[in-house]
């Protein structure tokens, strides 16, 4: 890729993102032969080191996520070639002085704010007060964008003093899937899947992000946050914006934002009233996975909240009060210490008035998009039961959907490989604009002031199941059930 | 299958069709064990012969069709234990005492005629002399039934003297394909294709029978009849009636076949102001298929008509005048010689409006129905081109909507082993109903009265290739092209 030399500066360099994502990512684009010439990689840490020190501390690691296919010692060197060391103390306004003198000022600079949100602020107030930012400053930050909307709004704000809003970055990974992009894809360019995306053709639509992780050693963190401000409001609310905004006019990022608020803007609050009919809250007590005896949340070694009432799983039946989707039932979920890893988006088709066929089969048309494992798309119909006997006895059928294997490619990208090339490229399709985050924070504080006004309490589920019973009756109780 | 007696009496029993079609579909159903426990096969023929040498004569033609996996010396014996031989000139009445002799009483008699249609009404009348019918009797009809309207109307009358209505089961077989079969499973048990079945959805229909066979050795016939006579009035006639009906209210066979008649009465008359621009006719000359040279019609051996203007090839642009298909064309074609075997559907959706997509390309989202070679069924959809590096563009996909490989079947069976097993449970949903055919013919002869009555004369193609350019021309005119 020619083109103009760019600087990629990553705090936190030395953590655990860099080096399970985003130093792999680069690598393989450089495998690949997409980054860009002129790319140097600024991996700025506390740690007192070198660079030889720091790629050798994270070369078996790289070498791992390559993969024998890919790693050779000739593309590491060239990679180490790109990686400068500078140390930084992030807090300490004066050892950015050093990132000055590093930095080229004919070149862009990217900041990558690998850190926890809590040193946006002072990063951003340091590299100003170093004269490090240009005009043509880049920022990408991870999540989370603030703790609440009062919060979020403070770090846009603050962020917002030092970037344009075309210049930063908000990085939700999800957006990065090719499974992701083939969603819009598949929507946009299929006439078949496009003309049929609305209530008069769609039952209910069902994402689904299960982890099989818990919290182990992330109690302090994690119990003052839960499962919906750690997930639903970030990975969930993109996913649900992606499945139900309308087409956008271009797919420039400022149409497609537009579309994302909307559709957040259109989420039925859920209130005081509504929130014990729609809203799930569980917490995992101890259980197995495979053979593997799983503690409980309240018995972790650093649970230091006997009495914690934090949810580890949720599940939403939420609405979109539009044209296209009124009545349209959208059931989110996500929890920790789930008997599977799974993130799915399941659309449900109507099922047909009339069936005509002697078999008492007639499953509805569903739709399934798998982020993990195995991501791909399927399509899930009936067909005629194969064999001269079967007379007219239909039988279900998936159809694989799957582009990637269609196309006989045996490696998928990590998601950070694309977003890292969008932001070089500088392309925000696939970021989260400030609007969207607010407003996903907002609803989904309402929710929370709904919940805690009407104590709701988590329900125990064993840790390795796939939550409380009562997720099972939230879509039961509509006639409806969990794709499973 | 347990059932009652069954006598299966084959008229023509030594002719090609019962050595290449009805007798291996037979075995395969005694392999499969699908053949009623009591069924009889009694081949007429008018050579003097016996049983043994009659089968004798059939073993190497049975033993290659049903090939090694499939033949066995046991599965043999079991077959000819089944088949009783008689000798009957069809057209003497005295003969056919024998017959009555061999019938059992207790049996319910199939005449099967695998025999020149001008034969049928002096067989049923000499079936009915020698007291070979009763009322549970049940016959057989090969194609074609009649020449022109008239002409079948006079073969329904003269063979329902004999029988009902819903004792005649006039076979098309192409409706015994396992992939026919599925386009209606398709169709009406999945919403997701049932909802856009129409011309909102659907920009043009095609339906291609090419044949790669020539006339040879069969001019005296063909030269009376022509392609559309031989092929379109029936086999194309029959698929456009399954792509174009309305849902059927169940899948019996009286309202399947209301609904084809229904179409086949909308369609709308193409007469002497509409002919040129709807029918293209061609007729092959000499040419070439892979390494061998072909003769041209008018050169072949037995050709007695060198100023014959009969068409080997028709290709029509029809449309159906009724709610659903107003303004959608279907342009049906076939033709002998042509440079590839090809039977399928293909149901060209309309385009989106709108092109978000970086990419050119907004290929119209297909429909492919394949009756050969390789039956199946594919979805051509659009998806986002593989790889973090394409961006937004697209790139055309093909989906294996093959149900029967999925469901990882290797043997297709053929279609008359499905449309005897329907014969012997007196099941009529997949055979044509007197008004369909009588209905066809006459959309068919008013068609050809106005390429007569306008001298619509025949277009030279070379054989082996894809017909007349003129058929390029006439959906080519349209802003459309024939699917390769």
């Amino acid at each position: 890729m020619q083109s103009k030399p760019i600087d990629l500066v990553l705090f936190g360099a030395g953590g655990d993102l860099a080096r399970r994502k985003l130093l792999p990512a680069l690598m393989h684009l450089e495998f690949d032969e997409l980054l860009p010439e002129k790319l140097r990689i600024l991996a700025l840490s506390r740690e007192e080191t070198n660079v030889e020190n720091f790629m050798a501390g994270q070369k078996a690691t790289l070498q791992a996520y390559l993969g024998e296919q890919r790693w050779s010692k000739a593309l590491w060197e060239i990679f180490c070639q790109r990686v400068h060391y500078v140390r930084v103390e992030f807090t300490e306004v004066d050892q950015y002085e050093v990132l000055h003198q590093e930095l080229d000022s004919a070149s862009t600079s990217v900041f990558y704010f690998a850190t926890p949100p809590s040193l946006f602020q002072g990063i951003c107030e340091n590299l100003s007060a170093a004269r490090c930012l240009s005009q043509n400053s880049r920022v990408v930050l991870e999540k989370p964008i603030g703790r609440n909307f009062d919060n979020c709004k403070e770090v846009n704000q603050t962020v917002g003093e030092f970037f344009d809003e075309e210049r930063i970055y908000r990085i939700d990974h999800y957006l990065g899937k090719e499974t992701v992009q083939n969603l819009l894809a598949l929507r946009f360019a299929n006439r078949f899947i496009n003309a049929q995306w609305d209530n008069t053709c769609i039952d209910h639509v069902q994402i689904t992000v299960a982890e099989t992780v818990g919290i182990d050693g992330r109690f302090s963190y994690y119990d003052q946050v839960g499962q919906l401000r750690d997930m639903l409001q970030n990975h969930l609310m993109q996913l649900l914006c992606l499945v139900a905004m309308e087409p956008p006019n271009t797919m420039t990022a400022a149409d497609i934002r537009d579309e994302k608020v909307k559709v957040v803007r259109a989420l039925r609050v859920i209130d005081e009233t509504s929130v014990a009919d729609h809203v799930v809250r569980g917490q995992y007590t101890s259980g197995w996975y495979q053979a593997e005896e799983l503690t409980g949340y309240l018995e972790l070694e650093d649970a230091d909240n006997p009495q914690s009432d934090t949810e580890t799983f949720v599940a939403v039946k939420a609405f979109i009060d539009n044209w296209r989707w009124a009545g349209v039932p959208f059931y989110v979920r996500t929890g920790k210490r789930m008997g599977e890893k799974v993130t799915e988006i399941v659309i449900t088709y109507k099922t047909l008035a009339h069936n005509i066929f002697a078999s008492h089969e007639n499953a509805p048309n569903r739709l399934v998009i798998r982020l993990q494992p195995n991501e791909g798309i399927e399509m899930h119909m009936l067909s005629k039961q194969h064999g001269i006997e079967a007379g007219t006895a239909l039988t279900p059928q998936t159809l694989d959907l799957n582009f990637l294997s269609a196309s006989g490619i045996d490696r998928i990208p990590d998601a950070y490989e694309r977003l890292f090339l969008d932001v070089f490229r500088a392309d925000q399709s696939l970021f989260v604009g400030r609007e969207e985050v607010e407003q996903s924070w907002l609803w989904c504080d309402r929710l929370i002031s709904a919940w805690e006004h009407n104590r709701l309490k988590v329900k125990p589920y064993a840790a390795g199941t796939k939550g409380p019973a009562q997720s099972d009756l939230l879509i039961g109780r509509d006639g409806r059930s969990w794709h499973e």
